[in-house]
């Protein structure tokens, strides 16, 4: 196994001519929607990740599947690049464009093709939003439970390439435990279903393999999803802390008293107050620490668990204990940590979220030793946390403004994702791999897990035509940047315009 | 993407010769045991599915990595294929041998290295037998979840590599849900640790996709697993039905009325009394169906939900609902599915114990069919099911000394296979695919499906020699036999002895 590439195409940077490609789409697609000229694709040149910019070749925005097959296949014969694209709110640059590739914008597939309430799934187009799914399903009392902040935006195809999470994800997992089938083209335009709709499948699981490989593989066509009933109740907790340890304990403490919470997040001070500023959610403002546990299910249930929760958290130190006691204090609670990340917007010019995760049982020592950099750095740092699960997403606090505050950030990131993984956990929880932490996986993977990666990925797409440069890093890549990056944490991004 | 073999190696049947390979192990690795005498190597010449039997070329019984990691590279050298068994009670022949194949035992490997209480995790090696981890987490209150029927004999290697699943795997999860990592050697002898010890691990999600890949991709070497804090409390609810039809939708509405029990399993009249003659369970020998609903949890969750249930039984046209008063109760109702298999073996000579998934809504449908099959083919067929996951066991009975009736058996088989993928379900559950359905993968996936496999399989073994012959067709294969076979459900198992 010896594989290397990057953003190259069969071993070297392709040598691709804007104009010759588009007269190629436009001769066999004579009714496919192409952006070409700089203004028209300037939208296109990030996504959610908007430090890191790239206009793309061509924008391509087809309707109909033939179209996308026909497309992939003139991309494979000629060896240009293909990034692909949903809503294009993905937090780590995986839909980030190479000025040398495609953009394929699959927005436009947004039908829901079927809303099963007997057999517990929906069929939807990969350009159908997050948020269209559970309102498709809300008159037969289901729901598609995943749940990312950007619901309302995001689409499906998008959260399956990322494998997409939400603040419910510890009670009803990540997005591969949501889908039953997921229907792909491959860069050679062939159509492949992986998974099928019962509950297993023989052979490899190549839905599960296929789900978080950030356009790597394939092209999502088609997604089958599982839809969940409603819960009858909902009700959350909210407990204040007088330090950051104690809340930390009582996380592990809640899981091993066997519940399971449909979500369990904590913030800290810094993160209490610009949510509070901002929302009025009602957060204690002098804390060190809160955490809002929710507990969903049939009444008798919900109120049992209620009782020993709060006996949990009272016990484990929290200072304060309430129970939102309607619907409308629940929502506020909620809405405080929804917009946590505006709210820090607004008490700091620039901010950097980060996305680590790590083993529940390390939540108190991590923390620690981010406040420990934060002062070291002269940074800020506001600590937002899905902790049930250990994801942890830091919000480091700079000004782009001031001279070096930038790479000072930078390089503090870098340190927290080191962090994480020296304690036994991952560079990355719920955002992906992307453009942003390519380096970084220099540091998860020794050299022969990124060689099978790239054996993986070559099972697929022999040619390194979907969305190269992005979530697995070319062996040369960590010799020259990753291994040094992480492990120092001082170096600059590398330059981001090799095309 | 045009990769064939089945067997073969490097695209053809392999000139191995018994004696050289022994030869040549020997001055390598002189104090590993290695078997190679008729007498010796018969144990081993099938696993739990004994209608299929090779003697293998050797048997190594290694006891130290380093053994393992040279023997692989010395096979790889070689081109001799390996096959790796751990307790050898898997019912699918995934651990069948292969003449002209070593057969590596990892049983000696039976190490618990680590019980982490505080993290909740167990770091064992592969030969553990599934009940040990359990009961070395006993003392702290946890417990491994999956529970296959062989637990107290079936090894935690033999479970990854087949995504063992078992009652409860409705409420917790198959294998590959219970798993944080799995280390494995490849077949050159590369250590590679697949996912992590937090909840997420970047890139693509080789865990899963090595988790059931039925030993083709790697040697499992160490596994860490999840573990889980016992439940409170557990009640099981018996309902009998006077119709099939009426408890297949009973199932359907307890799932949809939010509750997801412990265990949800069905029996089909034949099946209750062949397991109420045997064990004296308490089951009502009249009925044309059981549903066993297993509850558990804190014990206010657990009462509340009990009510529930036996009111949506009642509703659904259960004729009796008996909850079990007491543990040595429920011990009993459980002891008579546990048993269900050993109890239809001694009413019939033979038995051929089928493994399908099926979409859980198409139960009754599903079970009508089988009904009608059973009368056209003359056998009879007892079912047993995880209900709730849709996870099928029909037992078709026959004697194996009355001529035609295993070709009957084999035939009525493919059909119920073949009635399983029409319905959108697949041709396993959780035995796995290995020697005995590997026709069926053929009717299960497309040529495209299939070539992929080879492509992912060739990524970790670009040879082909871990476990040829199993799990994935080859093309040629489904040519000759698979579609074929199950289209027509009549052609005779294919030969066994290519080695």
């Amino acid at each position: 196994m010896n594989i290397l590439y990057d953003e190259r195409v069969d071993g070297r940077l392709p040598a691709i001519d804007q104009a010759e490609v588009l007269g190629a789409l436009r001769s066999a697609l004579p009714d496919l929607e192409i952006l070409h000229r700089n203004e028209d694709l300037r939208p296109y040149e990030c996504d959610g990740l908007s430090a890191y910019r790239t206009l793309p070749l061509l924008v391509v925005l087809p309707e109909r599947l033939e179209q996308v097959q026909t497309l992939l296949k003139i991309c494979h014969q000629r060896g240009v690049p293909v990034v692909a694209r949903g809503a294009g709110t993905g937090l780590s640059g995986g839909a980030l464009p190479l000025s040398k590739g495609i953009l394929l914008v699959m927005a436009r597939f947004n039908q829901i093709l079927e809303v099963n309430p007997h057999g517990r799934y929906a069929r939807v187009q990969p350009g159908v939003r997050n948020l269209a799914i559970s309102q498709a399903a809300a008159p037969y009392g289901l729901y598609y439970a995943p749940d990312p902040s950007s619901q309302i935006a995001c689409s499906i195809g998008g959260n399956v390439a990322e494998n997409a999470g939400g603040v419910h994800c510890l009670k009803y997992g990540l997005t591969v435990h949501n889908l039953l089938k997921v229907d792909i083209l491959t860069i050679e335009g062939e159509h492949l279903s992986l998974g099928s709709d019962a509950l297993d499948s023989p052979g490899f699981d190549l839905l599960a393999l296929f789900t978080g490989s950030e356009g790597m593989l394939g092209i999502v066509t088609e997604v089958t999803v599982k839809l969940l009933a409603k819960p009858q109740v909902a009700r959350v907790l909210l407990a204040s802390f007088n330090n950051v340890e104690d809340a930390g304990r009582a996380v592990a403490e809640i899981i091993g008293a066997g519940i399971i919470p449909a979500g369990l997040e904590m913030m800290d001070n810094l993160a209490i107050r610009a949510a509070e500023d901002f929302i009025h959610a009602g957060y204690p403002a002098d804390a060190a620490a809160i955490l809002l546990c929710e507990l969903d299910g049939v009444e008798a249930d919900v109120t049992a668990d209620c009782a020993r929760v709060q006996a949990v958290l009272e016990q484990a130190g929290a200072s304060q204990v309430q129970l939102a006691c309607d619907e409308a204090q629940r929502v506020r609670f909620w809405a405080g940590r929804k917009n946590a990340f505006p709210a820090v917007g607004r008490i700091s010019p620039d901010y950097y979220c980060m996305d680590g995760t790590i083993p529940r049982r390390q939540l108190a020592r991590v923390l620690s030793a981010i406040a420990e950099l934060s002062a070291e750095y002269g940074l800020r740092v506001a600590n937002v946390f899905h902790a049930g699960d250990g994801n942890m997403h830091p919000l480091i606090l700079f000004d782009a403004n001031v001279p070096g505050e930038l790479e000072r950030a930078e390089a503090i990131g870098g340190k927290i994702l080191e962090l994480c993984v020296a304690v036994g956990g991952s560079i990355t929880g719920e955002h992906g791999v992307g453009r942003e932490k390519i380096n970084q996986m220099c540091a998860q993977f020794n050299s022969d897990e990124i060689t099978l990666f790239h054996a993986v990925k070559a099972a697929f797409d022999s040619r390194g035509l979907l969305n190269p440069g992005k979530n697995i890093p070319t062996l040369q890549r960590c010799a020259e940047f990753g291994a040094l990056h992480v492990h120092h944490g001082q170096l600059p991004f590398p330059d981001l315009e090799r095309f």
